[in-house]
């Protein structure tokens, strides 16, 4: 394999999941549980070989997570320059040019490559926050991965709608309480909000992320399945958590 | 206290709660647990004095429970004749007609009673399916009750909105599949959901209610509290159903 560079404020972190590696910027945001857990729900709907999107890849952990888990054909859409190349850095990193497209380019002016209507999933861990919640002295490229200052979700929707196929399958994290305007900004773009997964801290806490999963003109009717823990009553992840990963590990070892 | 008439396939039932009774039909569409949550949720924002509307009351008991916990002036308003007559029958049987109105009429064409932009507080038990899920050889009465033959949850939030104030609260119980239908109602009629509690038979079961508090004219942004759970681990009503229950016995004991 040829040799990847790695810049300064640069690092590369081991994913724990199938021997796969991702660089990290120092200082920019990082990926956390809910990347890992929108890959594996997505996952569960992609078939090898399936089109796959990702609206705002940043690092590109979730095409890396798809194309090497679950043999996606996938594409990482990346607003900032940096990010992006860093992205492509890591496909090259783990070997997986034939299967990963990264793009720079902007949610809201789709590039050429991402042809309308012809993927079968796309999934989308957007800004959480809208422009005014918090925001702090902060670099612009975390600012935008944290905040809706460039795009918001009735954008990635927008978007997601226009490259889904009919009956094609839309995933999406975000903060519950969010919700409306997630479910709202689906249900007006054709993204009809089937699955919802509530992901808490622990048992007894209030959830603090969710998974939802849409479809392309699908009918009213959303299944509210059971709560997700991140840790279980010891401390340590719950074995719900350790099962995502074991999952992933088993898959290409 | 004057004799009320109770007819026959009627029955009369303790509530269990502030010694209250409920007449209600043998055959026709019978209170449950969703109606005393749903009191025990608009109680928490409901003063003294305040000014209730029950749309689509049936046998009356949500202004009943508000009217004899909270202090509420109620209003419930039926569709069918015959369930108005029982309501009113029940509110004389536990001498609330001094803080009750029950009002025959149609929530599409509120009746000149319930003036717009008055109440405090607006609920409802709305019917939960949709006029096609599982309809069954079931009596008129009893369908409008469940099915949406009459009215819809569109036409339930209108209603709201024109009778509550401004920064007025709407209290909803429905079902977790018409979770994006509900949502998406409420936005489009100005009232924004602010809470929502998902009720599960016990723990590790799905949702199979959810109880949501709306704002009129409030900002987006949701709050997703923690889960109630009907019953314990032993089979028996869980604390916080006893809770519920308790508080309401002590409240007039």
């Amino acid at each position: 394999m040829e040799k990847v560079p790695v810049f300064q404020q640069e690092r590369v972190d081991n994913l724990h999941i199938c021997g796969l590696k991702l660089i990290q910027g120092e200082n920019s945001f990082r990926y956390g549980v809910d990347a890992v857990l929108l890959s594996w729900m997505a996952g569960q709907k992609t078939r090898k070989g399936g089109k796959v999107a990702d609206l705002g890849t940043g690092s590109g952990i979730i095409p890396i997570l798809l194309a090497a888990q679950y043999q996606a054909m996938a594409y990482g859409l990346e607003l900032v320059p940096q990010m992006a190349d860093m992205a492509q850095r890591s496909v090259r990193l783990n070997g997986l040019e034939d299967r990963i497209r990264i793009l720079e380019g902007d949610i809201k002016d789709l590039p050429r490559e991402m042809e309308p209507n012809t993927f079968d999933v796309v999934v989308s861990n957007p800004p959480y926050m809208s422009p005014k919640e918090g925001l702090k002295n902060e670099s612009l490229e975390r600012a935008i991965a944290r905040h809706e200052i460039h795009c918001n979700i009735q954008d990635v929707t927008a978007a997601a709608k226009r490259l889904l196929k009919t009956k094609g399958r839309f995933f999406l994290v975000h903060r519950p309480h969010r919700m409306v305007d997630v479910f709202c900004a689906m249900r007006n773009n054709g993204l009809e909000p089937k699955r919802l997964i509530l992901v808490k801290p622990a048992r007894g806490k209030a959830a603090n992320m969710m998974l939802v999963e849409g479809l392309k003109e699908g009918n009213p009717g959303l299944i509210v399945e059971e709560d997700l823990y991140v840790y279980g009553e010891d401390g340590n992840y719950s074995d719900q958590i350790l099962e995502i990963y074991q999952k992933k590990k088993g898959a290409l070892l």
